[in-house]
């Protein structure tokens, strides 16, 4: 059997890349590499006890952002990546990543998009006094955290103040909703609302 | 028993005023009068049903919008307001309504606030394509929808395009978070946080 091949991208301790290896690796798809930006990473050491191929891009082995990137993608390329996955990936990817990953790179955001984009979401929902928080999945683009929205959970936490309490509460969130994401994406199960291109809908096609 | 006084301002079908009508009005609250700026809406025929006074605010027949909210506010002390509830009130209230109710005045927004503030809430979520809509109950300070939050309320809607099926679907949270937030404001059952004063917290003193 024929897995579709997907390059996981992470920066941290990789929670989100083992919820990944334990849901979808071998069954639904072929993680064939996780790359990092952070050379002695937690996530590189999870995708080694799962043997998979590792590869990391610090910044500062390249001239700049897009050097860098289009090596990222070269290697992605080669390892044969369809899909894209930024598990706590914390760099911004120029074009020279995106380019030759269109609409095939999902992140994971902790907020409810379009509130609280880039870093420290939850610290910044806790900052506004909002009650609830969540998580999204989007395809990325050439903005931060503005892709078409693919899944989004939510969870009541009205007397949270504690960003880790926070991030604690969310995390199965995540763990849920990225290989689920994943899993529709690699089999077509996303299609853009005609009424609406950035609209993303399921399939009818798929289940 | 003497009740908190409440007055209750709306525009339109005045659904969220007949839900405190029927959880809060003779019970917890005494709500002694709705005014509204639509002569003839639907939310003055049910505080007529419920025998509660009315008053009317048409915008012709001020000089500016100030001389009418003076007026409104003046009308509001003189019934004894102690809380301004804003049930699908939609006029923009100017200081000249505000400052003798400063922290007194709460609003029920169809989104997660800080997400789609202003007019249409639901329609500017449906075109953003998030699978997550939700009600937040805010004090209302001279923003458009930024005030300090008291409770919100989230439901996930994965597959809606239409506005009016979304509205349909987080009305009964309204129904149910309104009513609470002004049970619990007569009741000084919110405090400023004192790390971060517009996150609103539950008093100790109160359930």
């Amino acid at each position: 059997m024929i897995l579709p091949r997907v390059v996981v991208l992470a920066s941290g301790s990789g929670t989100n890349l083992q919820a990944l290896i334990d849901t979808l690796h071998g069954r639904e798809v072929d993680i064939v590499g996780v790359g990092s930006d952070k050379p002695g990473c937690r996530a590189l050491g999870r995708a080694e006890e799962a043997r998979i191929a590792t590869a990391t891009f610090p910044i500062a082995d390249y001239a700049d952002r897009a050097a860098r990137d289009a090596a990222m993608a070269a290697w992605a390329q080669e390892v044969g990546a369809q899909v894209v996955v930024l598990a706590g990936y914390m760099a911004l990817l120029t074009p020279a990543f995106l380019d030759p990953f269109r609409e095939r790179v999902v992140n994971v955001h902790p907020s409810l998009l379009p509130a609280f984009t880039g870093l420290h979401a939850i610290e910044q929902a806790l900052a506004y006094g909002v009650k609830v928080f969540g998580v999204t999945v989007h395809l990325v683009d050439d903005g931060v955290d503005t892709g078409p929205v693919l899944l989004q959970g939510a969870i009541e936490l009205p007397d949270a103040t504690d960003p880790e309490e926070v991030h604690r509460a969310i995390q199965p969130i995540e763990h849920r909703l990225l290989p689920e994401a994943v899993r529709l994406l690699v089999a077509g199960g996303f299609e853009p609302d005609p009424e609406n291109p950035r609209r993303m809908r399921r399939a009818v096609s798929s289940g």
